[in-house]
């Protein structure tokens, strides 16, 4: 069993990133503070920031004076050094958003998919429609962009390039990125959105203070992005996190997998419905015909008071804090953060409840210090994930080290924080 | 955030430990094998090499002549260098055993403890005994035992030496790490179990040839060893690995840690003792005093064709592969390993019968390649891996950067193969 080795050459490349990443978390900083924040000593920041400097990476955002002592400047990564799209694609849109390589977002356009048609060749053209709207926007020209994230529902090999398994879709092996390359003329990165929006969370959320976490998604399907000692957990074939998947309840509700008692059938939005349909079959949020919506009228009514939608966020808590129970006493993380549409619209009540029943699940010695709270990432957390990826894909082709939270084959699959 | 950077000198010491490691998995090998197994420079091996034999760490086994060309030695690491003590404390035992620096045993003892005695002077006392037998053995010199590594039960902090919870003892914070420092007269390593049945099967197991696994223990209690990209999982607090308080069905049957539903309230050993009060409440079986007799009576009657037996293994096979199923589908892992005495006496039942089912759990992209087996690390491997860890703690006081299975603060946990 070989290992890649690590050599000299690679630990000047992690520190070039490093320095960057610094910046990103930062903002416009002083050596000083990059060397803080990075560890490395003050002589290897100075060095390298010479050289971004020199390559047009960095520039000098502003220089103050104190009333003694040499003048100090902030440097800040060029915004206008290119542009990056991050791509959310779903089973029923596409979201298409521009940004800047400090990845703020510039333009964002979104495209509905007709849930009945699901060829390939249908998708890439939805794709390439957001995508033209998106650079269409006044100030973005197409040549600045240097490559587009693009995140795709079900199982997704990034190494590869390839939608190995969409359901929904019954896609089996579609070569995506190649498709995509083609088509936008672009550098394109695939993977799956439970590993964007951990990403999105290690880069701009509350991953920035703590080494490990779930990233909770609730939608119509559920799962969680989980980040160890600062890495993305993939697994063996790109899949892990599919806490979704993980049983509730032994031989109980059938999930859309085919399994019995998975989480996802009771905390997915189809898993709310049954549960509602359980409390009162005849309520008025059952007769939403689209999920949204559905998701919607339950807000609207808990707002009012309605007593069958409190039973309904009652049992819904009940299930989250039992599952997210699980994941902290499997992995011993300190951070639970919720995400999707569902902890939109929902969040204010589900949240409060499932603190207060999260210490009847996890054992004493992982519960101090534990927190769970609704993602303050702003915007479209998959899309900013999948720019996140993108740019890391660049800053490699740079000759920047990636530190591999974008996997490659015998890399070791680590987030770069 | 400030990350402990890596050095140069820090390179230099991983691949000194990766050549020792190299020689704990093959055993005897040419300086070409090392090269192979380890990835690192033939010309690097043969330093690293010539100083381990001037530091009389390494020794030259075997030189060999071919018909043509220069004759090739064989190295081995010296196994008269020094002892190191393996120590398994559980609820109702201590077993200590002596093992050489190549990790093969030479002697072992065990002591019984009294369950109704738990304080700590009581145990250190029985553990100080299984050491004075084991080391009483002939041929062993206590002053050859170059460290002792110990698992305690429950919640363990290895970095501050402590036992933060011992449930079934009501321990709290007891610093056992230097109770037993000072009546052994050696250093010692303290570690939860589970961690060390991870760390025995990646020097001695399957993990040899896979990135991730899951080595799961039955018997009283249930848990797992987590192991990602070869790494051991341990958690913020190292409490990783508590998939026996996960649930397997919701407001189910009440667990010894208080909760509801908990997977080892169905199969620990109570739990298989409950399932089968409610297939046969009169069962012979049910009438053993001790968990042990209990087993071993299922395995008895299961070779007889008891029905009431054949009905509780089919039970059992269903739970044990619908919480394996929640294990593959959060983790994509690739290898579950079973341990434990459950397993001893159980597993040729439990087995067949969880790899047939495992499919209807299992996420399809994550089932290729999959396996699921007995555990092949031969004596008392939560012995072995405490020695293990032991041993690498000791190769880090000769100067080698241990690459950090075990904790210390702010160093990456990391396993070393």
């Amino acid at each position: 069993m070989n290992v890649p080795r690590q050599t000299s050459r690679d630990l000047r490349n992690e520190s070039r990133f490093e320095v960057l990443h610094a910046l990103f978390a930062l903002g416009p900083s002083t050596r000083q503070e990059i060397s803080r924040r990075t560890g490395l000593s003050p002589a290897t920041v100075a060095t390298l920031v010479t050289q971004f400097l020199a390559e047009g990476v960095l520039r000098i955002a502003t220089v103050e004076q104190n009333t003694v002592g040499r003048p100090y400047e902030r440097l800040t990564i060029d915004p206008d050094r290119g542009r990056i799209l991050g791509i959310d694609v779903a089973e029923t849109y596409v979201d298409a958003t521009v940004y800047d390589v400090t990845l703020q977002p510039l333009a964002q356009h979104q495209v509905a998919l007709d849930e009945h048609e699901s060829g390939p060749a249908y998708v890439v053209d939805g794709i390439v429609r957001a995508v033209d709207a998106a650079v269409g926007a006044d100030g973005i020209k197409r040549d600045q962009i240097i490559g587009a994230g693009v995140s795709m529902p079900g199982q997704v090999r990034p190494d590869a390039g390839v939608s190995v398994f969409a359901p929904n879709w019954d896609w089996h092996d579609v070569t995506i990125e190649a498709l995509l390359a083609e088509r936008l003329g672009l550098p394109v990165y695939v993977d799956n959105p439970l590993k964007a929006v951990a990403l999105s969370e290690l880069w701009f959320g509350v991953g920035r203070v703590t080494k490990s976490m779930a990233v909770v998604n609730l939608g119509t399907g559920v799962g969680a992005g989980i980040v160890i000692d600062r890495s993305l957990l993939r697994g063996e074939a790109n899949n892990a996190g599919e806490w979704g998947h993980t049983l509730l309840q032994l031989d109980g509700r059938r999930c859309r997998c085919g399994r019995l008692g998975c989480v996802e059938a009771y905390l997915g939005v189809q898993g709310l419905q049954t549960t509602l349909s359980e409390i009162d079959q005849d309520h008025a949020a059952l007769r939403e015909p689209q999920q949204r919506g559905f998701v919607d009228a339950v807000a609207d009514g808990l707002a009012r008071g309605d007593s069958a939608l409190d039973e309904l966020a009652r049992r819904t808590s009940h299930y989250l804090a039992a599952s997210l129970g699980d994941l902290v006493n499997l992995l011993n993380i300190a951070h639970i953060t919720l995400t999707g549409w569902t902890t939109a619209a929902l969040g204010d009540w589900l949240i409060p409840a499932v603190r207060a029943e999260l210490p009847d699940h996890v054992l004493p010695g992982s519960l101090p210090n534990l927190t769970v709270e609704a993602s303050r990432v702003p915007g479209n957390p998959v899309a900013l994930g999948m720019a996140a990826f993108s740019l890391e894909r660049f800053l490699g082709t740079l000759g920047l080290a990636s530190p591999a939270s974008i996997p490659s084959p015998g890399r070791r699959l680590r987030s770069p924080v």
